[in-house]
């Protein structure tokens, strides 16, 4: 699993020399959340974001071809995530799944918000009683229709 | 399972007399998204709200007390959800799930998102190519402390 | 689980009268497909529809009002199919989902087909050697992009 | 398992060296549905098209030998797959596969559509609204016999 | 789940009243193996045959209906079966399934037996050391072929 | 694991050179049967049969020592086989397990079919309307017994 | 499923009238761990033991049948077991399982430990440290033959 | 995984040279049982048992430190074991695990048998209709206690 | 499981007439945690123990009878528990559970904590920065012995 | 997963030359609870904590680093404990996780005890009937709020 490497070798290089996953996205000049999952193998880049990536983490141009070929994506080990912070997130889902089915289908109707078109936001809330982790996610609605 | 009849009458009434999640919010004086889940099994509620709650969907005594118990959360009847708007979500985590923790590792440091001190607004965003879901989160963050 | 027991009047009525999907599909002026799914509990349908959906298995206004609900979707009892017939169905996305996906890539780069906004159309097929069944599906590409 | 490796092997080649599926499946002369198929191990070729694989993606004698073995198939590595596009084909199964079974009893009588006297066709379907995937199947029904 | 109903009704009569399947077998004039696998709900029968069973084990007319259509097969309720002799079966397959595999690909190449186009007959072998249980099982070789 | 390395050998050995199963099985002396399953780690032979098999596939002597120990058994690497030839036989216990049930206790009474006092037969049984694949077993029937 | 029926009966007429498998055991004349393993569903019983059964919990003769007809074994409702009576055995076969297995092959070759041809006795060892509970197998030991 | 490797260690040992755990067992001066349990990595031992276990099978200083550490413990692969003899003490469970607990409750109230304060002895048992494996298992009953 | 209904029944009155678990408890003369368990279906009471928890949720003299027999314990409807509330437990231990391992072995060598012969105790700690959750638990100590 | 070799490291060197979690604790200023789940890959460390224990366990620089980033946590093989010192606690959440529940929400009302705001003392307490193990939790309580 060739992809898996490079993910490997971008992860060790953020570990060992203190880089930021920001400061990549700065560099090729897209959001930190698209381009952090780019780098987590969860997308696939240009050949020139595979080259700023590749500079900034020093990757060979075999990594750079990995980059831009399309993944397999999934990134936990298991269906129930056991990291804590990544559970959170599946119990929102446990929880408030139904919720989100709910008022969607109350607001549009019959169909579901595409994880594909989709882009997202994730910034710190400043907050006297502690500060708050702020997400906003936008998925395009997209219709069932009769046929 | 007394709630989760409560929560079936609750369902059939909606169905059945074209109610809207956003009155009975607007009833009870807080959220369409908290009110949601409360009515869908996974909050309790004050006797205050029950009241209203009950009245709304027309409820007995009985089960306005069930909705004041707190519940045995988790609305979801497989691990992986079938039905396709709540899988979109659980896909967001499958590929998006590392992301979020590096992000919040990144500004944060160790600790998660709260999934309890938590606040979701889900509202329409127009847009010309297909109006969009735009979903705003809001959960504490947490530091993993030394002892 | 109300819609559930609609279904089961649905298929019921059908054993029982000896009744035909192309026959209900021709009253609603839909495809064959799309109104067999939505019978079968796997989407919802307009008043109207709803109408000459209970005419046709005689059903009743109670039951009309669960077929224009957004129903929970997923038809199957278990993760892997043990009916003969959908297993093959299983069968065919193990041994050529990775051809699927190497495939759309190759001609439409990093995406999916829609399961939403999708169609199929399933015919017999004449064959001297045996007749076939022929099923043609059609689903929007959708690109993910870059934010 | 080196009948894995020599997949590995073919992907590597094909992402290093920007190689496309429809190139090798001219030069073997079948579809490329059978030939990516094949590739990813999931047939077995017979020496010629060994010969003609191996020469295309710069393979040794002895990978050769190993896609003329029948191989053991099946190419996901979860049963439910993480991965969006084929999880897209999951849940038409989840959402269509009893429709599908309705639909071909109804047409053929008890009994399934072969996945082995099978084949596919997949191609871009042009459309003002977005081009879309379009995908013909076609497989010799099998009817149930007394015994 | 009104088939599965069916199948009990013919068990406990088969229960209460000592009935055998093989002289059900014998009244439809087929295979015990068949028939007692239509009995229990994985074969669908002809409007005769159904009214032999009927009145074999004291049917109503709504239950021949059910025997005559397309029951959703398979009959264990756990993946492994806990049922020591249905167990031995599954224990075959997994110590033998490769052997199984590699000495039919050995005779006829790429491709499976059919387990739709198959029959099988079940006896007793008189043996000195203790009567063995012998089964014969034939299935329509099914070659892959190219496309 | 030392055992699962001398499978792997025999198999490589088997594509590279293009050996037969029944060729092994006719010098060892015994079934094509029982020969193929202990070559791929399910049997243990003693250290004639060994010599004989080592000598066939080039096998080390330390290799030798592996096939005489009694290896843990089981040969599938998932619970529902994902390739299409052995799931067939999966299916059949999940179509026909209560039928085989049904029908040995008819015969038998309370017991089972040994999987250890077994053996069986595979060959081809030709056929105008395309060759079929006949697998004869027989396993010696074990009554329950009070105590 | 009438036999589970059964089950219940007797265990809620032992509980409400404080029974003793060791009384209904003497009266059937057989130990009592047949005797409990046939009540609680696992064993099929004759006419006569029938007979004493139903008349020590004043069972219907309805349910005399189900006791003579050969249940569906398998008493547990989950694959570990929650009990922690009989999750200590489950644990057991964890830890000694692989030594069970090296015991038995070097005392007696390829083979098994027959759960068929089995019986087993519990009682109570006095122990001035604590009582302590002792179990006495003895399966017949089954070996593998080559064919 | 070292004491992984040191368990494999031993079966290579044991394998290649014919060793008998009854021979190791008889050095160290403990019951067969214990000894395998504790050489197949289920048990920690003394520096001195780790002497005489390291000279039987020629193991390094560095592998007795692993013997003497306490291990992860639980030595089976899958939940339901494949291999057949395994499998039998899993039916056992599955079987008889509901006797086991009535006869242990009846006998010594509410409580369980200890799996760690345990011990067994396994032999041969004589038999003109075949030999027997015999298992005597004493484990001490632990009451539960109100608090 | 009528076991179950008794649980179900002192809940039911427990939310319907806002009873308390300290109320019951201190009637029984035992600890809230133990009375609580005993309640919800985890241990056996005796007869005085039955009365006073029958009277104080006005249970019938059948129910009592449930009450002091030996349930099948185990109250988790699922493996990773859903509700928020106790999945934190097992959350405790996914992260923490391999520390429990290595300070209990390196305080008390090999053994484990008795779940039987234990205790519990749980308190609110007034806390400054928001009160906490106390829970002290006491387990005997059970060494592994050789044999 | 270089973070897991660093854990193999520690795990390797304190069986080795026979270290102790107290004394590294000792070193490093804080309790053995938090520096042994830090050892164990489930928290992350500072960079003057991670020179301690580099020195501590004689690691590497690199090392060092992946003692500071912020591991995946969750540090077990299997959902439910195969080990059976961690199982106990498993059996303690399966048997008395209601309990928790209930008493939790009785003082509190809804929320939960945080797993992240937490810290725990594990010590000996001596008993003349046999030491016990003593656990000592303290997690803050986190309610849910309406929004």
């Amino acid at each position: 699993m060739s992809r898996l490497e490079v993910t490997e070798k971008i992860i060790t290089a953020k570990v060992m020399r203190g880089l930021k996953w920001a400061d990549v996205a700065a560099r090729v000049g897209l959001s930190k959340e698209w381009v952090t999952a780019a780098c987590l193998g969860q997308m696939s880049v240009t050949a020139a974001q595979a080259g700023v990536i590749a500079e900034f983490f020093d990757l060979s141009e075999t990594d750079q071809r990995w980059l831009m070929a399309v993944p397999y994506k999934g990134a936990l080990p298991t269906v129930v995530p056991t990291d804590p912070l990544i559970y959170r997130f599946h119990e929102l889902i446990s929880v408030y799944g139904t919720t989100f089915k709910e008022l969607i289908h109350e607001e549009f109707g019959d169909g579901i918000m595409s994880a594909i078109d989709f882009k997202m936001d994730l910034k710190r809330e400043p907050d006297a009683a502690g500060d708050r982790v702020n997400i906003q996610m936008s998925g395009k609605f997209l219709p069932y229709k009769t046929f």
